[in-house]
């Protein structure tokens, strides 16, 4: 299997060149850029191998003749313009991106600030990849969004069987700088990260959207969520903490919601629910798991999810390798046995 | 004015001797332990000050016959046995810890999993020292908890004016490591700590009771709250994020809520209301400083708050202080002109 | 191939496993341990993995009956009591441990402060590990220590050419708090490293006397070696920073330096020479890479030479496994295929 | 006493108008900005204080006719082109940056990297203000940099008493990120400093020239020192760790460079001397300390000088405050009264 990766400058483009590298199904993989000095590029990796990594310019026609299946790890923007050549051509494309993530081009426009560039019905031929819930897939997957990973992983049994009140859904998300990208900014300053706790786009982030189109997917009559996110003083690691009242007055809550869990998700391979414990960051840091705790107050009836991903892995990287082993039919954790580093 | 501190080994007693130690009206520290070892004990002001500090065997006698006044930096437990006999002497009290703050003995057994000591004639003489909210006071003082200071500043105006709903209180607050004491911990272990976020004592905290207590004093028919604490890989500092119900239908929901926030606080030196922005913990930390922030959601109805405060300042030995000031009639701001550190 | 492990419940322990579970050569591993409770080892692996691992008391008689090697991650102490036992049997050890680093008796006495165990005969027969210059092997391997690891790669072809003054050798070494170990103490309390670097043990750890062993083997008239160890307020990484003065006199010392570098280290695949420029923990950390930068200057006569490692990986279980590979013939880079984390 | 503050955006300049804030012999605090933008300016302090500060356009006259002194804490290039109007008035200035410390303009043209704007002349006019060794001052005080502080209050003793090989001095020097300055780079990026150690400018620093300059006038013989610099992913503090070989070979070795650190700096308020321990970061963080430790190696005959400081404080701004009391007579300590905050 040859694979393409377009856009490896940052960081899930980084860490996905260092999964495919290790992938046992990955014979050869290609790099290609937009950026004018291919060497400067290539330079990157020097200090991750001791081979050669040769970087070649970005060519839509050489990259789908070259290539099995291309990676996109590009910023907002690139993919929605090129999405249609590729999949004119049936091209199988995995982007990480946002751009084809939600069906309404208005939605993309108002929570992205800039045009939508894809019609409605183009997008409507990309398959949204959260892995442990594709039931048939296309050939454009939309890798998700870290922080909808890691939340409609915690929710999606709740709502599925209708455990809670749809309209008291409030998220309270953290992350680790390596969430706001590479790019230099006086919010990701070490000075101003370092013994900090800061809060940034509440109830603006982008990955609002799409976990909100996918919980009415599961839920038509779900109601709006309220959504803060955190950045934390660490480099990788995202927890969604989740409160939602819940709907059944039995005694027999805590096992229903159980259950509920054990049910979804028994057979995922990449998926830990705790019993009865809270899982931390440092369970899946590294790897490409999501754990799950949950715990039920009687006294307020809210019933506290924590969700647990690395945001670089399940949040990035390691979910488009696994939406990379679901299309072809591989095992689902090929290059993917990282276990997490916790020490 | 001469004042005895007892308990000086761990964080709060360290930053109390040094507030103490440079405030205007402070004339001399007296330090008293119960360990055997009075030696050990000067020994760790050795790196901090240049001049030989004293520490002398607990004796009630000789700090009532020497001091003007006591402050109590000792674990759980300590004061409550030892709170009549000053209480008996009309000696005033400073006390850190959380023996004397709930005015029912039977939730403090529940909450600090431990035999209350104190009667509830006894418990009814301490005053609840929240500063900003103190009317009158009485000669033992029991000072806050960090996350109800937090917590209560953050929720009194909307809480005092009704202009949420009672039963729809969520808190996620997080703390930096020094909350947690400096006591030997496999979780404060720092290959623990570094790089991780985990959540402890869920709805399990021992200061929900005195935020309970407190509330249901502003607002009788309070319901319980919901409340979350984690651990930040940071030491100091401490952030409530507050969701509530907001009951106002109105287009002035967020005039109404700042004018509540300005009609609070706004001669209060210690507090400070951002208009537009989220304060972070970098904006009060070294300080005693709290610091508010909020944002009503108009499509979920629900008002985010953000209090910040330095958990060892104005959730420990600043409060403290400030107890002190206004006790004795000092300048509210004496010993405490600190800025926050920011860098 | 049955590998025992000895010992999982410290850090190096916990990273051996987890490099040996996906080992291709491996294909089961049984876990040993002194303690009691059985269950209570098994348990630190639950939020590792979802598959149960087995845990059984240790038995000499049993591990070589069920397994065709043995790993020690033990502390000082255990395997100098236990070694005669398996070398007797000519059965095959790896020792994380420090007991038969030593050829000399007297010389484990002075530096770690107990009583050696283990007869210098016996010392005689056990090879030190160190991989990258490890001619001809024993059945029991001592595997070198994370401080003379990196000290010896980044000195050897220096020394073993006698490029500098063999009495001019200074090293300022620092590492993560791993290297510490997982024992609580005061010294590794999250609130004394966080924001901190501390200096320990100047010129007294038990490093330095397997280090002076290794240079007195490559020249024999090494001088003594200054030597300082650093708590770095990271969890994994040790840089070790050594300043030598260069005897060679000519213009040419950069180029005589360079091929010194690039004439030992050419062909090992987990070393890399950084030409122009010092290597930073980022580059390692996570994988079990050597990584050596150096410079010279001519004002001074001084090179620099900065060595860094993951003390875990190649300090610790990295060169474990690796020592594991070479002993059985198998690839080199068996299992050890993890590139650093850099992010 | 009223003073101007010229460049208050960096750390320096903040942490300078935090401590001068609270000086007692300050009555009123201008400050001023070469900035288009005076209320971006003034904005930076709203987060710090309630009341509201008053930016002022940069004008020599107008700080002249208004202040009684003016500290510069502007980037390299600012003071050079602006001392000769201040001096031709004998305005007093305290100057934080670099531009007047070097005696020797072509000296300033290498280590600066830029055109020197001040005659030699100009230059034997000012003073370096490495407060415990200020015999006489004139109106212009070039306060010394971070790294030549640590290093030369490490090294003046034994320099100046000639107890060192004079050609054998080694420096190895760590600092936080605040050493850096605010500007953004990837260098300070979070993702690049967290969890990582990394050299920078290997015997390139700008603070080597001042270094060997004072060096030279406590003993002229002085040879050159190698000179290493580190960033710790921590925000403040600086450590020098010196190496230097002792010339007497006496039993007594320890007891005379005891007795040359305490005639030194006995009765200095702001030097700390270990008698058997090596200072940590935190010893001195948050105040205008330096702690000094040493330990001999008999074996190596190498003395190890440790000397810490914050970077910020003793290292900038506080040694500012510290020239400005000596200048105008103040008391010392006046204004630096912060201890370290340890926790």
């Amino acid at each position: 299997m040859k694979v393409a990766i377009v856009g490896v400058t940052g960081y899930s483009g980084t860490v996905l060149w260092q999964l495919l590298s290790q992938h046992p199904n990955v014979t050869e993989i290609n790099i290609y850029t937009t950026q004018a000095d291919l060497e400067a590029v290539a330079q990157q990796f020097d200090w991750q191998t001791k081979q050669t990594v040769r970087v070649l310019p970005f060519d839509a026609g050489q990259i789908m003749a070259d290539n099995d299946v291309a990676f996109f790890a590009t910023p907002a923007g690139v993919t929605g313009e090129l999405a249609e050549t590729f999949m004119a051509n049936h091209f199988p494309i995995i982007d990480l991106s946002g751009d084809l993530r939600l069906q309404d081009p208005k939605a993309y426009q108002k929570w992205y600030h800039r045009a939508a560039e894809v019609s409605r019905e183009t997008l409507s031929y990309a398959t949204y990849g959260l892995t442990e819930f594709t039931a048939t897939t296309t050939d454009y997957i939309a890798n998700p969004g870290c922080y909808a990973t890691a939340t409609l992983m915690g929710l999606a049994p709740l709502v599925q069987e209708r455990l809670i009140d749809l309209d008291s859904v409030i998220v309270d998300a953290k992350s680790g700088v390596t969430g706001a990208g590479k790019k230099l900014s006086q919010a990701t300053h070490y000075v101003d990260v370092d013994e900090n706790f800061s809060l940034y786009k509440l109830n603006q982030h982008q990955h609002i959207p799409e976990i909100m189109q996918q919980l009415k997917q599961w839920a038509p009559d779900m109601g709006p969520i309220q959504f803060t996110t955190g950045l934390l003083p660490v480099k990788r690691g995202l927890m969604a903490t989740i409160y939602a009242k819940v709907t059944a007055d039995s005694a027999d809550v805590n096992e229903i919601i159980a259950a509920a869990f054990q049910a979804t998700y028994m057979d995922k391979p990449f998926v830990k629910i705790l019993a009865n414990d809270m899982p931390d960051l440092r369970l899946v840091v590294g790897s490409n798991m999501t754990a799950i705790g949950w715990s039920y107050n009687p006294v307020t009836h809210i019933v506290t999810i924590v969700s647990v991903i690395d945001n670089l892995m399940k949040g990035a990287a390691g979910q488009a390798v696994q939406n990379f082993n679901q299309y072809f039919g591989f095992d689902e954790t090929a290059g993917l046995a990282q276990l997490p580093l916790m020490i």
